[in-house]
Parts: C-alpha cells; structure tokens; sequence
C-alpha cells in the first residue's frame, strides 16, 4: 500500500488526532486475533476496563464501543434522553456544533448558546474561548421548571485550540442546582490533557481512541456516573447498538454482548500500560511543556493564536490564524507536498482562515521542532512575512527547559 | 500481552469468526495511521470502496462504519424503517433471533416466522434448515395491506453452519407482488461464500470485517440498493451516526463524516486484494473444499451435523452435534486447554447442545487436519464414543481432491 | 515480496533448521536498529552473553559472530589450532563431512574416523549411529606423541537424525590422557537437548541461531574453556574476523569490535527470554514428547528410522528412510506442491533416500500432527505402501502423554 | 526490550550507519524464515543478486556474506593474496586504517601510505583529505618489481565524511602500467554516493548492508572482476567461509553453500526495490543534497568540517570539528541524553574532536533539520558559541532547493 509519495523518510503526522501512534501499539494491532469468548479475552477486557477508570479518573463503568467518537456522542444523548428533550450545549467550536446537529437528528431539541459576535479579525468571539460556565449558570437558573435534561461541553476543543474548564462547570449547574445531567466531549483531552470524571461530577465523558490514548480511531467511550446510569432506566430513545445496561453486565467478566474490536483493544491495553509507565502527571506535564514551546513559535513568528484566553490554551493543539489575504489550506498544501508534514485544517466558520498544530501522541523535541521547522519555511513560501524564527524560540524554549524522564537505563 | 497460556506453538483460532487472520493483513493492520482528510486517504477510500462492490457483486454504494456487526443490523433498520413499522424475520439460529431482539429495542413490530417444534434429537427444527421461501411467499400473500416493510433473513446462519438460498427469497417477494424491502445479513457469508447482492435483488446487505474478509472485528458494512435509498428518505426511525446519506455523499471523494478506521481500511485494502489476486469463484471452490473435507470427518466420527439439509450446508462451519449426555462445552475446554484450539460454542437454544468448526481464514489442509485432530483427540478424552477416525476420513478426501492453486513460482 | 505460491494458510516449516521461529522473535527482529556504539546497546549485549552462557550451561566466554554456523566451525579450527595440525574427527553424517572438507581448506590434516561400510538399506553404517566413544580412545591412546591436537564431533547430526552422547566422548579422551582440545559442533541440538558445555569438559562448543533458538539464520557462536582460550594464543592459523581476543575484549562492556547483527541480537534477546520463561528442561521434554510421537508415527507407518540405535534418536529431527525404488526428493517435492509443507532433504550419501521431518521452534501438538498428515498423504501419494495410519498413531500418543504447560491463564 | 530510555517519541538514529531502517524493510525482515533449499528461495537469490550488480553496476559476480562489513574485507583479501603478499594501502581515517591492521594480522606485508603531519588544529593532514592519486601513481611506478599485488583504498571514509576519486586511482595504476588489484571499500558509499564498479576498474568492491542499503549490519558483500577471480584460483592464504568458488558456483541457481542470512535477504530484496523504484540518480542527487544543507548548517555555526576539500565533501555523513577544549564526545552525550538524538563518535585519531552527522538512510528535510536542531541545542548547552544558526540556514537552503520527487498521487 503506498500511504506515501516521498521517496524517503517518515511523514509527519501533525494533526490533533489521529496523532502518530507509537511503534509499541502498531504492533500490539498486529497480534493475531483471539476467540472474544475464549479465557484469554476475559483477562484482555478485565484489564482495559481497569486501565480505563485511572484514566478517566472514575470508579464507575467505562463503555468501550467499537465506533468512532461520533458513535459515542450518539451514545451517551441515546441512554439518558426521550424524545423531545431539551439540552443545553455550548458553542466553543466546530466539534460542539457537530453535536449540537446530532441532538437535532436524533430528535432532541437543543439549545445551542455561546458568545455572540465576531472580532476584529472576522473570526467568532466564541470559537476563541472556552466555555463560560457564567453563562451557563444564568441560563439554568432561569429554567426553573427544569425543561433542561443536559448539559453538553465540549472540554477540549480540537477545532480551535482551547481547553475549557469542566469544574467549573459543575460549579455553575450546582450553583443553579439544577438537576440536568452533565456530560463532557473529553475526545481530544484525555490522556494528554488533566481529566477527572468522578471529582468534577461529569455524569457522561465522551472520549475517543486516536487522540491522547495514540491509538488509530475506531474505538470509543462512554464513562459514566450513577446518575447517568438510573437516567438510562428511564430514557425514551431507541437504542440497541448503544445500549449501556447489556454491555455494562456483560463487561463484568471482562467480554461484551456483540463482537469487541479485538485488535483495537490489543493497542489499547498497550496505550494504557505506556501511560501507567510514564505516568499521568508526567504525561500531562510532558503536553504542557510542547504546547509552551508551539506557542513560543507562534509568537516569534508574530502569528496570531486562534485562543485568545491564556487560560485555557490547549495542551494538545495549536491554533494559528493566518494573516489576512492567506488562505491556510494553501498553506498547508504546500507545507504538506513540500515537507510531508500533515497539519490540521480549518473547520466550518474557520475555513481557510487557520491551521492546527497538533502535539501529541508519539512526538518528543525534534520532532515538533521539524514540524515547525517545517510550518516556518512553508509560511515563508507561501508568502506569510514572520516577524522572526518560530523554530529558533522552540529550541530556546526547550533547550531552557528539561523535559522530565521517568525512564533511565541503568548506568 | 500474553495471548497464549501454551509454551511453544500457534493457537488454533477454528472459530466461525474472527477467522484466523493473514500475516499480510495484521501487517497491513500495523501501517502508520494517516490523515483521513489527506490526498492519500482518498485514494485508499476509492479503493476500498471500489473492491467492495466487487465482492458484494453490486454497482450501487456500500457503507462502511467503524462498527462491529451488530451495528450494521441498526444501520439496515434505522435508515429504512420507521416506529412501528411490521418487519418479517425468520427464525434460522441465534443470530437471527438476535436481529429480531433489536428490531424490538428500536421500536418496530417484528414478526418472528419460521418452522415449528423440536426433533427427535430435542433441537429446534428452525435451527437445523435454511430460510422456507415458501412459507415467506405464503406470508406475504396474506399481507394484502402492505402492512410489511421489510423481509430480514439470515444467508449463513453463523450459530447452526446453514446457508440459506436467497434467490429464492427474492423470487417469493416478486411472487407475492410485494413492496417489502429484501434485508440479508451476510455477515458470515460474505467472501466464502458465493453473493450476488444485485443479481439477487437485495435490498441490503449487511455484512462485517471479521469472517470471509479475514480482518479483525471494527468494521461492518451496508450494501445499498437505489429502493433501499428511496426508503431512506422516507424512514422516521431516528439516526445520526448510521445514517447514510451524509456518508455516500462523503463517500464520493474517499472520504467520510465523522473519523474512518484507518487501520482497519488498510487491512480491508489488503483483503479485498487478496481475494482479487486469488478470484472469487476460487475463493467459493477453496471453501466448499474444505467444508466437505470436514464433514467427511464428522460423518467418520458418526456424528450428526447440526444442518440436516444437504442442500444448504455451509461452506464457512460446520456445527457437530454432541451425543446426548455430553456437555459440548466441556469438550471444547478440553480441547483449548489440551491442544491449544478454540472452537465455537453452541448459542442459544444450542448451548451445550454442539460446537461449531469454523473453516475460513487463513486456513490450509494441514491447519484443518490439525484442528480435525484436535476435536479427534478431544471427543475421545471426553469420553465421546467415535465410528471411526474423522482425520483418517478428511485426509482421504483432501488427497483425492487437489486444491486448485492461482499462484505458481515460476518453473 | 512472495514467498509462499498457495492462495491461503501458512506455510509449514518442517526442516531441521531453519526452524519455524516464533512471532514474539519476528516482532523482536523489526526494532529499529540503534546506535551499536551506544549505552542502550551495552545493556542488550550484556544480557544476551548472560542468557547464552545459561543456555550453553557455561561460565566461559562465549563468542557470538555475525555469520552462518559455517563461519562458526571456522572460528572453532581458526582460533586454537596452526597449519598442519592434525585433528581427529568422527565422521557421523553429513556435516561431519562438511566439517572435514573445512579444516583441509584451512591446511589442517583431518583424520576422518568412524564405522565402515553400508548396511543391506545400502546406507553407511556410520551415518545411523551416533560418535563410538570407544574408537575414539583406541585412537588417542595410540596417538603417544599428542600429535592430534583436537577432537571434533557433532552432537546433533542434522543430516541424520542422530544426538551422540558427548560426555562419553569427554571420557575417552581423558581415559586415553590425552590433552587434545574437545570441539563439539552442536548447531542442532543447543536449546533443543541438553547440552552442558562446562560439565562435559567441551573445549570449543559451536552453534548456531536457526535451529533450538528459533532465529533466523545469520549469527552464529563459540563458546570456549580456559584451555581453548589458552591454547588460542599459541595457535598461528591466521585469524581476523574469527579472532576472540578483541571480540571477548569488547564483549566486557556489551559491545564487539566490528558491527554486530544488531537486529538478530533482538531475536535472541527474545528467544532467550522465551527459553528463560518456559524453562530449559521443560524445554527439553518438549523436545523429547514431540520427537516420540513422531517416531511413532513412523513405525505405524512401517517405514525405517534413519537412526537405527534408539539410546540415540535425536529430539529435534527424525529422518525417514524410503523404500527401495521411491525417490524421496520426489516424495518431498510432491508434499511441498500439494500441502505447502517443506521436509528437509537427503543430504550427501543419503541423496534421494530419505527425508528429514524437524520437530522443533514455534511447533505444537497440532502443527505437528499436521506435518505428519501432510507426510502420510504425500507418501501415499506417491506409491509408498504404508503399514498403518502414522497420524494416529501420533494422536493416541499425544492425547495419552499431556505436555507439561507451565504458563496457566489466571482462573 | 528497552530499547529507548524517553517516555515518547522516535529515537533519531543520526550516524553514518547503521542508518534508519525505513519501515518497509523492518517489516520485510519480519517475514516468515523459509527452507533455504526451496523453490521460493532460489527465485529469492536470482532477484538480489540481479538488484545487487544495478546497485554496483556491474555484470560480474556479486558475493553475499552472512557477516558484517570486516568480513567483508576478509573475503577480498583472502581470495586474491598469499601469505607475505604485499598490499598498498592508503591512509584516509579509522577504517583505511582498520584493513590494514587486518592485512598485518593475515600475514600480508601492507604498506600504509598517506599524507604525513597534522595541521593547525593538531589534526592529521590525511584525515581531511581524500586518496591522493598521485601518490599511487609514484609509489606503483617506484615498484617495478611488481612485489605490490593489491591497491587497497577506501571510498567514503566513514570516518571523517571524506569520498575519494576511485577512478583517478584506476588511472594512477594504468599510468603506472601496474598489474596490482584495486580493491575499494564503499562500505558506506555505495547506494547514496555514486559508484560504478566496472567502469572504474575496481577488482574487488566491498560493501555492508548498514548504511546506503538501509538494512541493520549482518550481511556484507564483495563485487568481483575477471581478473580478481583468476587471482583467486592462485592466491594461497586459507579460505573456507570467505571462499569465492563455491559462493559463485551455488548461486548461480540462487542458492549458497551454507546456510544464508535468509531474513536479511528479504530486507536487501526490499531495499533493491525500493532503491530502483527511486532510480538511483536520483537517489546520489537527494544524498547530496541533504550534504548541502547540513554544511549549510555547519558553517553557519562557525565550526570547521573535518574533510577540508571541497571536491571530496562526503554526500553521505558530515564530521563537524569541535573548538579546541571541547570534549565532542561530552557533547554527544549531552544530544543523546536530552534530545534521544545519536551521532557518530570520533574514530582513533579524531577521537573527542568531533563528531559525524549522518545523512542517509530514512531521512527527510524534516528529520535532518530536527537532527541539526538537536545539534544545535546541545552544541550551545555544552559552551560551544556559534556563529549562527544552523538550522535557519539548512531550512534557507532546503526551502530554496526543492527536492525531486518521483513519486505522486493521482490527482
């Protein structure tokens, strides 16, 4: 299969998911298929599902299903919603507005709110923040009849670059106290940005396999809270592909009611035993640290960040905006026939106008440093004027700044 | 990952899916994943798609979700039928049953048809014959109000080793002068067995990753017909992630909606290339080989087949009733620890009853005889009184019957 | 790349080396390749020495080369000994041969000892037998003036099927007080019998990587004695590549003076792990069971064992004499078209009148009742008479004597 | 195995061999060993030796040794010369300087010519420059005795990044009408530097597997001429594993006399390929480029290159100087330690005063410039001051000058 058209060297896979996959679990894909009835598969279930909870930082059930994240959206609105429904969801982003079309398919009415307006740059005042957990708060305390069933965030927004903050959130519902359930798009966030399921009361997280877990897509997760559960019960929307009860009983013994997706999963007890080596703080340091360095790089190029709150600057990705007169895909097109480097496009209401950085998954120093390397000179080809070398800054950054390592051979 | 509790040697994976998978296909498994937005990814796309319809045998689209089987059952139903609607489904094994316990959890009205009763032996008539096309025939005659959206049959029936003549469902649908969509899972037909989704008027066809195709589980497919299409836009049924018209749409580039399994489309690619290389006629020839080398051995044994019409065995199982008093899942646990070699067990109504052989994958005559040597060694540990040597039998046939081989080394 | 000309299944291996090498070694083969120079590298070349000095039951150096075990014998002869050096070696088949034909190219003088004449099969006598000790003391003791200055033997004769006992051989010499080095060729039978290079008194053990160690071919070794070592440093063949004194000087810290096979030396970090795991006596009993079972298949067959003295029937291979008028290359040949199973062939005196079937590397109950299948249709196939069904006769065999299995999945 | 001591990310294999495996060829010396006596197997030897005289460019006889590049050199001299023979050899760096240890050691008479003294920097006049032509041509024609039967020369200095003219040094020896052999050493020359075996005179050519071919070490090579051949049939140092006659009679059918590196094989079939799939102009074209910019690197550094003559520059690794009190070997350790980067230690006479970047292997603009921003980072974190940047200059020049690319997909 020819997955490449460079005569020489490995692509660079720069996007904010799928991220490189590390050696380690493309060949843990590789392993021959096993009876997902057979003993040895109970062991295999047991331990993914263990790995899980410490990732998602949660003592409750983890759905495992075989489906992209897409899948698990659809999951978690099918289990704890009826027909008809209202839920609250908040505009960060094209990602959040794909969910929002999803609830409006599935036959839900949702809310879409958000920050109005665009700025200066012609760019969404919306798309370049985080979630306003103020906002929120406002809106539930005036639902006093409790029409809202849910409320949906999405917590890292790949589309934009910006991490939102989920525990305050659950502040603000509890403020209102207001009984909707919360459940949070964590799809990008996991396992590369901090995550606490049970101690910021996210009654369903939503998360994806080709993102921090370094896994290729196509296995997703429900994590779910006892709240959500007894919602389950009462639930009106069809489901049975979806259905919690029957995969929940059946995990138990660490196998599934339809068939598993046996290679996935393969990979992602390896992901799970990558992270639990490093560990997660280490894991979460590690991210912060490249997203620094990649922002140091914007910065002395005298680009843009799409994230205009320092606060909430994601861990996993970048978001560049383009000078005005720069269409980004031409950007990237060149960067990409040039240097065979994949950067992340600009999505719905930022087409054209951005590109995204992606640092995560099986990268380390110079690696990120040749995909900026790469971004530097494609900028310049195409014609971007750069106030000053992105790479240079990058190389300062992370010369100035060790990374921690767990890991030492024996001297 | 330890997969194998045996010191030396590979497992005998001799189940009717997951099928023993080729070396070529878990390397492909193993390829750096790539953006599913990127120029190459189209292409692989294209290629996918293309070699589908070729093993489907149809002109029209083929869906692909990163699902397991199961899921593809919903996609058939959600995208055609709406709440309430009456669907005719015939009972031919576990599987069936279980398409019908969906078809109830998504809110239609299944009507549950099929044969009557138990024989001498105490196993359901149903379970041991392929679909009645004159009962289907009858059926629908009586539904003179169209009442019947859909007739749902089972083409190999993966619990019992049946395979049913879809033909001739078709040809009682156009004799009743019926609307009815025509629904066939083939998901254990597909690629072993002979499939003629156009020929046959199929209005889709439902089919997965992990048997003919020789893939892991995680992908599951949907082949459309221009009536199934119509219906679509008409159903009520509530779909996001399954529904297909965004996808076709997607599809035309190489692309999809929501994040593809990339890994497992460059297994699919491989796949669809092998079985190009190979040719399907000679792929059919190769599995109703095998198939009648292993039922040489069961009649050696003098054992009873669970499928008693000669005229619908399968070419991809074959189920072996146990003589009464012996626990068939006592048997098989002897084997897999003993030797090494997981079989299918008996679902359902068979539970106990009967294992099943699975013969599709990446199989030879010597794997087969190996496995046909481990239910050999096996029974007689059980205590299960044999007529004569199965192996003995199968190597008689094998030798007799020369396999047609495509590849040759040049003299 | 296509190595296989049948359309499915996989190839069986059945040779006396190379033998089938397990996955887990394959996998281990495809690391990325590291600086040989570097701290990582130190680590794997010091557990590597470590777990071959366990496997070769040493305290003494050993020498790994990056070459066939050809190159390995040379290292042997090229090291200890000087121009016109006369060498005793006992001729048992084959390689014993080939080994002679090494030391005359190398200006040595090779006295080829061993049983004269042929046998009413009209096959030598010495090349069904294993090393007469007894000889081999007569000769020394009449050798006063210690003008031999090495003894050679092959432990597991590859072409024959035969493992001679060597400590026998260790007490003609010192029975006869004769200080002539013992150099012992054990490519086939190290970590597939038991060999204990200290305990025997072996002064030059030689072996290889393709055969108990389930490499592919490519490095080969040396174990020595204090005495080998010794007698090296007066020895005036000249040597480079071979020499020990830098490779052994180098080898205290993990590394070699020239390259190493960097890659092969992941595989046998692998096997050696896997050795480690299962045990070398289970190891060895593995051997012994599989190696029985196959003798028995053999006589139910009535055919001849190559080897005629049951104290020495190898573990690792068993050759099979033909018939009178049946040309076993063309028995093997049409095993190989028809059942895509490879035989080893009759070597040198036993051109076209056996083959060898190897029972050795990634191999099990199963795979080896294949091979034996394919064996019992070939013959047939090919007009050999046979007594009865050796298949069976291996089944009854191996469902009456259970393998030990030392790893359990956990209940 | 533990092959990385960083929690994530790509090792950068940055020597002048062994060079990054491209993922193709590590997943070809996966593949499963086969019987080096089969049909398979003899289509396998004909394919690389036919690939191997492309790569040569020659249409004699090519010899493949299961041993690393020494042995290499053990072969061309075994074969051709008799003991006390005399060899001249010229002195460009570690490894002219290693074969001639080599020849001391096998009993031949070498004269280890060169340029004398050392320069400014204390560095040996002869270790920055390429063969002198004219010295041969002097020194042959002084020898009209014709006592000198070999002329040994290395093409690409590994050592010190230096390529000489080898048909200049065929045409010192024509000029001098001298009947001497010319032996080269293009260990790491040959498949990225330009070499052409026939139309240059060269009588025998050695090779390794590590470097432009890409594999990991184990396999070594030797290319004849008619008149090395007729040498071998006269010369009298002993052979036996080296030994030409036998080598070129067994592969003629695509065999070997002993027992071939088979696993290697297949990695030298796939490099073959994919060396031919790039044509190989363009192959030496993309070497030397990645040389240009990496110079581009150096000098803007302000650090000297240790070949000190531009028309010798090696396209296939760089030495870079150290200022003077500058442990280069401190430095190394420091890239390794913080950035997971390996480059090339300083051989015998050079050593701590500089280090090699390599160039070769599966490379890009990328992961060189990565590799040069480790280097820079860790040059400035060991005191060193630089001039410039390195890497702004190499990402000027790589920006500028596009690289050719053969391969595309459709649009």
């Amino acid at each position: 299969m020819k997955l490449n058209n460079h005569p020489s060297g490995r692509h660079f896979l720069q996007l904010p998911g799928p991220s490189p996959v590390p050696d380690r679990i493309l060949r843990a894909l590789s392993l021959p298929t096993i009876d997902h009835r057979g003993p040895e598969f109970g062991v295999l279930g047991l331990q993914v599902h263990a790995g899980l909870q410490r990732i998602f930082q949660t003592r409750h059930p983890v759905i495992i299903y075989p489906a992209s994240g897409t899948g698990a959206w659809e999951g978690a609105l099918a289990n704890t919603l009826s027909p008809g429904d209202a839920v609250l969801m908040f505009e960060t982003g094209y990602f959040a507005a794909m969910w929002q079309k999803m609830a409006l398919r599935l036959g839900l009415q949702p809310e879409f709110m958000g920050l109005a307006g665009t700025d200066a740059a012609g760019l969404p005042n919306g798309w370049r923040r985080g979630v306003q957990a103020e906002l929120i708060e406002q809106r539930l305390r005036a639902d006093s009849g409790h029409r809202i069933k849910a409320v949906c965030v999405v917590h890292n927004e790949t589309s934009t670059g910006v991490t939102s903050d989920i525990a305050a959130v659950r502040r603000a519902i509890d403020a209102a106290r207001h009984p909707a359930l919360l459940m949070v798009d964590t799809i990008s966030g996991l396992a590369s940005a901090d995550y606490r399921h049970d101690e910021w009361g996210v009654d369903v997280s939503i998360s994806g396999s080709q993102k921090g877990l370094m896994l290729p897509p196509g296995i997703s997760f429900n994590a779910l809270s006892p709240k959500a559960i007894a919602a389950s019960h009462a639930a009106r929307l069809p489901k049975a592909y979806w259905a919690w009860d029957e995969i929940v009983e059946s995990n138990k013994g660490g196998y599934w009611p339809s068939t598993p997706n046996t290679n996935l999963l393969y990979g992602l007890a390896e992901a799970l035993q990558m992270l639990h080596e490093e560990g997660l703080p280490h894991v979460f340091a590690r991210h912060q640290r490249w997203a620094e360095g990649v922002r140091a790089a914007v910065h002395a190029w005298g680009l843009e960040l799409q994230c205009v709150d320092p606060a909430v600057h994601s861990p996993v990705l970048t978001g560049v905006v383009m000078p005005a007169g720069i269409d980004a895909d031409r950007v990237r097109r060149t960067i990409h026939e040039r240097f065979d480097l994949s950067l992340g496009t600009g999505l719905g209401k930022l087409k054209g106008r951005m590109f995204r950085i992606g640092h995560l998954g099986d990268s380390n120093d110079l690696t990120l440093l040749a995909a900026l390397a790469g971004c530097e000179m494609g900028l310049k080809l195409s014609g971007v004027a750069l106030a000053g070398s992105g790479v240079q800054a990058a190389m300062d950054f992370f010369a100035a700044h060790p990374q921690h390592t767990t890991l030492q051979v024996a001297a």
